[in-house]
């Protein structure tokens, strides 16, 4: 069963060695997590709802408690520690269109806000219900999941917009099709909440981002639905689209969603490269980024997330082999790690992989082979289950992100993980920072950067500990001119450090879009533009 | 010197063979222009101007009639026949953006609307001043035309967005790079421009389309400057990039733009083969653009274009050997010219030609080698010229065009060109109509149709005769669900077929986004969402 407090499915597990164990204890001390609040007790928190009744709303306790919350560690918290503050008051599991439409009139009707719901696994905040007086319906969109209509002659797919990515993958693979975007979260994001988050997938550089890949499609809105036609490419004024993606559910409720699909590859390979430092990592993933080789993926981890990566494996005979391997190469203690693939026909696989080793060699790096992409290819969508064994042993992980410009990328990482860093310095807390670059450009690259630092056992400062940490993290993204999301979105969240980079004036020209479709303002409210 | 009612320099001709005079005789009769109205008498039509005095603006009439119109062949019927139904009441040169603050501010005080005018290039009435009694102010970017920065370090380059395609290659290949857009107005098309239409460019199979080139900037509104900051990449909400991509004067007057631009090719080679048919063609052009192989270009003649492009060559004797070659080679009275590109590394080119040519000989094309795709790339911007000698011939020239998915190309284009055929038949007139497939995409294609008929000696009866044409085929688009532009914007022409795509929620929420950085509605007005 899906858990309720935490991350992917209860039966897997993602087990931490004991060495890697030791390593968090050295860097952060002994962790304990205080006891996870019941389900029971949790429900039991959930106050009566004052929803008008509907036929297609529920107001059962639990469906209002699992709709509560995202992903985000602040959710986390309020999840474990029975801290969440408000819960929706109904939620809806539409399976048609005419059921959403019925939805939205409703809650015009009864003056209830509308919460779109895809998969629940924002970090962002998108999903919390606001305080207020008002009513709060969710909207789960997880029933409208299947493909409408595949168009084999103009590579198109038409799907309801709350199919989940595995679902989504499996209908397109039958017909030998795929859409290529694998998000983290992928197993259980959806297309539509890809849509309004502006999501990137692992192999953006193949597929592009979700932007490329959305092709037109249908969104509910108050106002009635917006039809976007899928053309090829329009230059009929500002494209529609574009008001979508990113809308975080401010405009209306996708509906459905028609994507441009490619034939499945023949092939799908990653490779390991290591580099002497972030320095030579760095220019090579530039260069590579330049390069019109078709690789599907570049991601290089600096130096301390290659170490604690290669820690978290569990040390062990192999790991100290490739470390001696590798220090004898000139890779050393700042070594980094690079990991590398290509899609498509055998050949060109080949040939893109083998001149990408040519620029990695000429940087200074050492390729290691296939087996760290096996691994990797075989755990991307695991990583998240890392997390709960981490809160188990006492540890809080979060994450956030940002892109800019090549020549500001190391100021970048050094602003936020110095902010992280020294964080929790007043409480005498460790903060362990470490950043990878997953997503390149011929102009910049994205920053993912995670953290570990030690629960407490009062929730209440687990929180204030990560409010501190994550607005000292998202002042230094805007002091260095960074934007304050690459792949995850605004919600409440990055709200407040918006206006750095759209300005007054382009705020207010979203807040026109979304009152437009939505003059009541009743879509995701307190969200994106509040 | 620019000519004033016909396209570019006066100084460059496109002389017309004998044949092919002979051939467009045969088609459409014998054609006669009456005498073209001289500029003094034009000059002397435009009435006094109301505008208050400024410094930055001038009232002489000769600039006023200079920007009254563009390139559309309404535009043309009207400066040649002396029937420009309206002018501006003054123009201004900015040289810096405080000009432009400045202007804007007049514009608001005394009531002027503002039309944002970049090289006079638009085909769809971006730039006709409006009826009535306010004054109209004419904005001419063209003399903010600078580098403003060359970043060699992220790929990026700010320009004064008045800048002309010369300028700006110019200005990029002295430092070793280029932006590789090149729209077939490229010599007089200002970069600004390409942005408020969404501008593709030939190689855009290699760079992209301006949506994908233009990284950030800045645009000056009456409500203040938005700011457009050049990000790699984000997922901060909607893109506020795509509200100034395709607002056609409607938001703001773009001031500078940041642009992604890439290393000089080391080499540009554009080959031709045959077909024998469109179907065959249509189904090689679909499978190279699904191909993963880095080609620049792809543009597939249909039947009647390949064969008055042959016929405007003058035929002769190559063309006849050619014909005869051809012939053999199974590709005969409905063959297919594809004229295909890479651009790159000397080897990247050579294997993706050679890769392109197994594709094209699957589907039953004949490789004929470098010679027509060298004219093409000799004459890639002269081809507008030709509208000056036909009309002086007595042949009026359009074009226009839409794209579409794969599957509705047929149709598409035969219902256009039966429209345009069949478009004068109550007068008797014929109607000469080609095509080509310029911009493909996995997806489907843009449909670039051109068509001739005979210019009357009553301008009005032309005139009457274009509206008739431009109307028939913009309803056949609109029927066979294409889009009303994939490349040249929206302007007057195009603005009462738009609700058919954005739909009414659609246009309001555009019209939004004009309405906030423009409350009073003096930008462009008229244009795009009326």
């Amino acid at each position: 069963m899906k858990r309720w407090n935490g991350w992917g499915d209860d039966n897997t597990g993602y087990p931490l060695p004991q060495p890697a164990q030791a390593y968090l204890e050295q860097k952060l001390g002994r962790g304990s997590a205080p006891p996870d609040v019941a389900l029971e007790t949790a429900v039991r928190r959930v106050p009566a709802a004052p929803l008008p009744g509907h036929p297609l709303i529920t107001t059962d306790p639990v469906d209002r408690l699992l709709h509560a919350a995202g992903q985000s560690l602040g959710d986390w918290i309020n999840l474990r520690g029975g801290t969440v503050p408000c819960f929706p008051d109904g939620v809806a599991y539409p399976l048609t269109e005419d059921d959403v439409r019925q939805l939205l009139a409703y809650a015009q009707k009864t003056g209830a806000m509308v919460i779109p719901y895809g998969g629940g696994t924002s970090v962002v905040g998108h999903l919390s219900a606001p305080e207020g007086d008002r009513p709060v319906l969710t909207v789960d969109m997880g029933r409208m999941n299947g493909l409408i209509e595949l168009d084999q002659d103009n590579h198109l797919a038409d799907f309801q917009a709350g199919v989940r990515g595995p679902d989504l993958e499996a209908a397109l693979r039958a017909r030998g099709f795929t859409l290529g975007h694998y998000p983290q979260s992928f197993e259980y994001s959806t297309l539509g909440g890809w849509v309004a988050t502006r999501s990137a997938g692992q192999l953006s550089l193949a597929y592009g981002r979700i932007e490329r890949l959305f092709a037109g499609g249908r969104v509910q809105t108050p106002e009635g639905d917006l039809e976007l036609p899928a053309f090829p490419a329009s230059a009929a004024g500002p494209d529609l689209r574009d008001f979508i993606l990113g809308s975080e559910g401010k405009v209306g409720i996708i509906s459905r969603a028609t994507v441009r699909v490619t034939a499945l590859p023949e092939r799908e390979t990653f490779l390991a490269a290591f580099f002497p430092g972030p320095d030579s990592g760095m220019a090579a993933v530039r260069a590579l980024a330049r390069s019109s080789m078709s690789l599907a993926m570049l991601r290089l981890s600096l130096p301390e997330e290659t170490a604690t990566n290669l820690a978290l494996a569990g040390g062990g005979r192999l790991i100290d082999l490739l470390n001696r391997y590798l220090a004898w190469r000139g890779a050393g203690p700042d070594k980094c790690m690079l990991l590398y693939g290509a899609v498509g026909g055998g050949k060109e696989v080949n040939r893109a992989l083998r001149r990408a080793a040519v620029i990695i060699k000429e940087h200074g790096g050492v390729p290691v082979g296939a087996r760290p992409g096996h691994e990797w290819r075989k755990n991307r969508f695991r990583v998240p289950y890392l997390r709960n064994v981490l809160w188990e042993k006492g540890y809080a992980v979060d994450t956030l992100e940002t892109a800019t410009t090549w020549s500001r990328v190391e100021q970048t990482v050094a602003a936020i993980e110095t902010a992280l860093r020294d964080g929790l310095k007043e409480s005498g807390e460790q903060v362990h920072v470490f950043t990878h670059l997953s997503h390149v450009y011929p102009q910049g690259s994205s920053i993912y950067t995670s953290y570990l630092f030690r629960i407490d056992a009062d929730p209440g400062e687990t929180m204030r500990r990560w409010q501190l940490l994550k607005g000292a993290a998202s002042r230094a993204i805007v002091r260095c001119g960074g934007t304050i999301s690459h792949q995850h979105g605004v919600g409440l969240d990055h709200r407040s450090y918006l206006a750095a980079e759209k300005g007054t004036l382009g705020l207010e020209m979203i807040r026109s879009v979304c009152k437009t479709a939505d003059p009541a303002g009743i879509m995701n409210p307190g969200k994106l533009v509040p």
